[in-house]
């Protein structure tokens, strides 16, 4: 395995920092333990040292000298008793190759080590900011820790070929699990027992954990968007929507796929399916540097209101639909968002930008323009929440535009997205999704689950 | 599914607290988020709320009026908009008929409900004592939290029926995914997809998570004892120890079990796990009320001594032997702990009982009289630790009794472990672990995994 280039990630950071001296010192995450408990939490490194240090363990701390361009590794004390539980640790020489640094101290040295670089300035992140500020003593000139924020923030949104390598890989093993699912859920099955086969796959093929909690939401509990509580059985004649993704590598994938229980979609189902397959095709074509993701949002927005008026559940003209946000009561959330180590990755309101406040728009995650080696996922979605219907009916505006004896016949569809991982690329994006999104080839594959004899998720 | 006996539960703790008035408050735990991120934290209830509550949500509190044995919830709001996101929330009434209680009202109620009470004093715990201060607003009597606190674990020592039905599930979940992972796994797997199995097949069934970092250790890497990388690989003529257990309904489970990845268990490794198979026997046979569980360890260090004396590894008289804490040398760890919605559940070591300093003993967990309804693991093993066996040799009185020579023909075995877990009953104990251990029923399994044709755990 490559290393990860943590080292360059120090140095893209201290250039969005536009500093040329001083040094930038960041903690890693602590094992956290239950309340009233020895149960520890399985550990998730924090974003912004991962992103920095590449390390995935807890209590490592790691500096960089930005004149010198020098990576210092900060390793964690293991006694000789613990290291009887968790086993001979890796000598500083092994840690700096393996993290790519130039040097390695223990933890116990860094107010030392990092005094004796006698810095212009020590830079550290929000949490980091006390200990270094109880390191430094008073003699350490501390800028407000929102600077180096920033500047890993900006850094992180532009991924190199090393991450763009990673979530290609931690996107094909979510997809394959995502086809596995299609290949051989049936009738009857967990929305449980879907998770649960999801997070065997990935964990088998080397994913750390969940990037998010899985939704496995079969008919109507797909008008829950946040519905992880998977507490159902997939019913026949019904869609499934399963959003699942897992952290490889230390990078997220976060993918949704909606299909059939049986072996074919129903006619409303598959009416509705077309339209936001439609909706991604619109949005995927123009996703290029130099567009406004805002603009992709719209233009999402404009393909559904199409596909709406073409059935009958929207009627009217097509700018006062527009201008009414009515398609944002079908889809009450944003497009997609940045994604990379965090699903929702950072970056995605510059400091200045504000919110829209329009429906379907205020939970847009993302306005910036789009540019070369920035990650999103694409989602558009369309669903049948009665709570927002209810709120449609009752603004004249909006419901002069529907049609609503027309949607209650789609009410049983519950809800469907389709969502894809995407790089920016200098021409266009690369679509990072590789199980199918097609109706043939998801028919295909539901065909296979009830063909086959011995199928059982469990 | 029958209701989970919360308000016996917060009676029972009342009991404990000898108290004849007042009001018992605590609060469960919240949604926790990753640092600098929207990622949350899978929820998991702090356990002494979901012992006195049933309640597997964030956000709520819990309260019992002594005198009148009235227990009252709280439930977290939820806004309209919130709902959207995570569906339509049950109703006050649908809440009390869920988990048992007598009332149920909003969180935001707490403070005017509970001083509706005028209570004599209002108990809590001391994760809750801040949030229960300041809602008292200076006009509440609050004894210490230490009081509830020791209560309630006192209360959760003694399962009942209820609990031990659950227990029971989360045996037979874990364990059959135990036999599932001997069943199929082959040499060349990696230890992460043998940890990925288990975790897809055991969510897949219904349980909650991961009771804690599951260990699936080939050949000398069972020697790190708390080895949660699982970064290998199988390889022939080893043997792999898991250590895995689900979390179901609440209440953890813990099972160990260490099999050939060949066929067949190699001339050592058959030896010492026939030792740790004896050890087990011979500690399960004197499990019955009465009972003192250091005993248990002791008794197993014995059946060791034994083993190791008639297989070489040990030299010199018994008496000798146990004196010096020679066993210790080889199990640095206690024999077992109590277990419940914890793994290492609470009241192991009732206030005053102090720990016993020597090799071995001094990591045990639990230290009291046997009584009915208490669970326990039971969890022999022998290990060929370096560092540790470095240790014995420095220390002549150990050294003396250890054939350095015998022992480095063991060393490849890397490490055996046998773990149960058991519910002491009026005349002696269940065994809620139903996976096979003997040595017969093993390599009939580990057969199965290698006549088998299409096999594979990814
Ligand atoms: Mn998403
Ligand atoms: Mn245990």
């Amino acid at each position: 395995m490559s290393i990860y280039p943590a080292k360059q990630h120090l140095a893209a950071t201290a250039a969005q920092l536009g500093a040329d001296a001083g040094v930038i010192l960041v903690f890693g995450g602590s094992t956290l333990v239950h309340p009233d408990s020895d149960t520890e939490y399985e550990f998730h490194q924090d974003s912004n040292f991962f992103y920095l240090s590449g390390v995935n363990e807890p209590g490592f701390a790691a500096a960089y000298d930005v004149a010198s361009r020098t990576a210092i590794l900060f390793a964690r004390h293991v006694s000789a008793d613990e290291a009887v539980w968790i086993g001979e640790q890796p000598s500083l020489r092994e840690l700096c190759a393996t993290y790519g640094f130039d040097a390695a101290h223990p933890v116990a040295e860094i107010s030392a080590v990092i005094s004796g670089l006698r810095p212009a300035a020590v830079y550290t992140l929000p949490e980091s900011a006390e200990r270094v500020a109880a390191l430094g003593s008073g003699s350490w000139v501390l800028p407000e820790a929102a600077l180096l924020r920033a500047a890993v923030h900006e850094a992180r949104v532009f991924k190199d070929d090393a991450e763009i390598a990673i979530m290609r890989r931690a996107n094909q093993i979510s997809s394959a699990a995502h086809e596995a699912l299609m290949r051989s859920a049936r009738a009857g099955d967990a929305e449980a027992a879907l998770r649960g086969r999801f997070v065997g796959l990935t964990l088998a093929r080397g994913a750390q954990y969940e990037a998010y909690g899985s939704i496995v939401a079969g008919g109507r509990s797909a008008a829950v968007l946040h519905y992880t509580r998977n507490g159902g059985a997939l019913a026949d004649g019904d869609v499934v929507l399963v959003d699942a993704g897992a952290t490889c590598g230390g990078y997220a994938s976060d993918i949704t796929r909606t299909w059939p229980v049986g072996a074919r979609f129903g006619a409303e189902a598959r009416a509705i399916y077309g339209v936001v397959l439609d909706m991604q095709r619109a949005v995927l074509a123009a996703c290029a540097p130099g567009r406004l993701w805002e603009d992709m949002h719209a233009l999402a927005c404009a393909e559904a209101a199409r596909g709406l008026l073409r059935l009958g559940l929207l009627r009217g003209a097509a700018d006062s639909i527009a201008a009414n946000h009515v398609v944002g009561f079908f889809m009450p959330h944003g497009i997609g968002h940045l994604i990379g180590i965090d699903t929702h990755d950072v970056g995605g309101y510059p400091p200045g930008t504000p919110r829209i406040d329009a429906p379907g728009l205020r939970y847009l995650r993302a306005r910036r323009e789009m540019r070369a080696r920035m990650a999103f996922t694409v989602e558009p979605g369309l669903y049948f929440v009665d709570a927002v219907l209810a709120q449609a009916r009752a603004t004249p505006a909006v419901a002069q535009h529907i049609d609503f004896d027309v949607v209650a016949r789609y009410r049983g569809v519950g809800g469907v997205r389709i969502e894809d991982n995407i790089v920016i690329t200098e021409s266009g994006h690369e679509n990072l999704t590789t199980c199918p999104k097609e109706i043939e080839a998801i028919e295909a594959l539901r065909a296979e689950a009830y063909a086959s004899e011995a199928t059982t998720v469990a």
